[in-house]
């Protein structure tokens, strides 16, 4: 964990200006994805549950929003110049993505054992990707000698504000289409690795539906926000610490996430593997919904009962969809 | 084959003008399901993909679109005396949840052989299920005996003026979101069983979108429709044609269904069962989306090159995604 002092931190989180601003940058390129509902999921459930439905999102992920809002800020040298991401995953994707539609140069820093479809993907937007063995290398320094050879831009994954202002584009939407269908949210549950998407979403919500509560949801053992949200200060997960949720793996909450967070947040709920297998089924059967393990954890927290249901209607955001066929019929066998 | 006379047939076919009136009927009910697309599906097929992703209907498919409008327009005595469905599958759900949402009494004969998830989703939107064993019963016999014990409305699955007319709807849809994003149209495939859905949906494009050629896509060895546009009348199926589209086995297009595709299609489009579990395969990859068999087919004929895409923009169907985990692990599996 690096530490900015507090005022610099302040100086840098983002209002929900940026977030309305991000709107603008991202409409006509991002999807504004639907809110799904199951009248047979809801009758399990005992409450009426909204899936803010990201796997639909540009790239299979709520990533591209963040990414693109971020590069199109970027001004004509530095968009010659190029950027450079860290990513085993959705944010490769989301930044590649973003980096063709605005004609500028991406390098992606890949691990060489990522899941061969997600390289292959990350290629097939058009990204230039550069191997680096997670055990014997430093991504960050191979990132950086990269980043200083071609002057190009590092494009963090979350704690950046142009990212958690893109990523807050789905509270505003979220919002917007709850009142289009005239319903009143008692609460909404965000998927939380490093905490951009939550931070930025509840950003919105605060600013839109003042007094909705918002959680952070996470992995039983990548619980770093719901303990930091508890202690005061960034928690991080001990090493050792495994999850089916390979989306969802960041070592502490981010700097600026975690100052938003800690005022926004009503608290951060927890859930098992096997809840979350079981939440991958639910969307496969009721909402003909592809999610992947990490995408699906704040919908298993409502599912599993982490929160009341019953009678109230809660929006979960389903982050993102892109899963190997394996994981995905483990899933569906297990649940 | 029953057979009415011509002049009965055209006294009953549908116009544009039933496929606004039900457009009014649906809105606020049936969801306005989105145009997806993909940039790497876009890649591989040379071509522009738009699905349109019936999966995300109420109940999973667009099944819910023609029942909802048929049984809308029933009186308060039609209503109070219930309606009665024979289907093993999309239909009975259709049907069923229609029915609840409008307080009607719905009874569905389903095959003692039926898939149970279907059963019981089709029980859980409310509807008396009564079973029929298909070897030795003919449902015909039961469902009138029961409609004519309760003076109940038969609700037939596509050869209706109301069924078409809601189906329809997905084209005033298409041809609304082609218009919202600036794209033009060079082709639209429709998934075919007894011919309601494309029928309806050609329909409403030859309004909206008069010239966009609109094809019938069918099952290889389940082709009758695309037989019957060939023969210039109604062609039967070999009662021994087996397909993994259980959606699809309808014996042969209806009298209504086909006096409207004769008069609008371009043609008919087969595919095989390879092909339809590719195509699965490709929306769970690529879209996110989970799409039964039957609903691939549309999406499998663009896939497999059974029009020019290379270069054009083509929209495709996917109509439903009912499908059991097993049938759906296969296909990524086989794919």
């Amino acid at each position: 964990m690096t530490s900015l002092t507090a005022s610099k931190i302040a100086a840098r989180i983002p209002s929900i200006t940026d977030v309305e601003d991000a709107a603008r940058r991202l409409e006509g390129h991002a999807v504004v994805t639907p809110l799904l509902e199951s009248r047979l999921l809801n009758d399990r459930a005992g409450g009426r549950i909204l899936v803010k439905a990201e796997p639909l999102q540009r790239t299979g992920s709520f990533k591209f929003r963040g990414a693109y809002n971020r590069l199109s800020r970027l001004g004509p040298d530095e968009r010659r110049r190029g950027v450079v991401a860290y990513s085993s995953g959705n944010h490769a994707q989301g930044v590649a993505y973003a980096a063709a539609l605005l004609g500028i140069p991406a390098t992606i820093i890949m691990p060489a054992d990522a899941p061969a479809i997600k390289v292959r993907n990350t290629k097939a937007y058009g990204a230039t990707v550069v191997s680096y063995d997670r055990y014997t290398e430093n991504r960050e320094a191979v990132g950086g000698r990269i980043a200083a050879e071609r002057g190009a831009t590092i494009v963090p994954p979350y704690d950046d504000p142009d990212i958690i202002a893109g990523q807050g584009t789905i509270g505003l939407e979220i919002a917007a289409q709850a009142a289009a269908i005239g319903v009143q949210l008692d609460a909404v549950l965000v998927c939380c690795g490093g905490g951009g998407l939550v931070s930025g979403t509840a950003l919105a919500l605060n600013a839109r539906l003042p007094g909705v509560p918002v959680y952070a949801v996470e992995p039983a053992d990548f619980d770093d926000t719901a303990r930091s949200l508890k202690s005061g200060k960034r928690e991080a997960n001990a090493p050792d610490a495994r999850s089916i949720c390979d989306a969802l793996l960041s070592p502490s909450p981010g700097e600026l996430t975690f100052a938003l967070n800690a005022r926004l947040l009503t608290g951060g709920l927890t859930v098992s593997d096997k809840e979350v297998f079981a939440a991958m089924a639910a969307a496969f059967t009721d909402l003909k919904l592809v999610v992947e393990p990490g995408g699906a954890v704040a919908l298993a927290a409502a599912l599993s009962g982490k929160i009341p249901v019953a009678g109230r209607t809660i929006a979960v955001v389903c982050s993102g969809g892109n899963v190997d066929p394996e994981t995905f019929a483990k899933a569906l066998a297990i649940a």
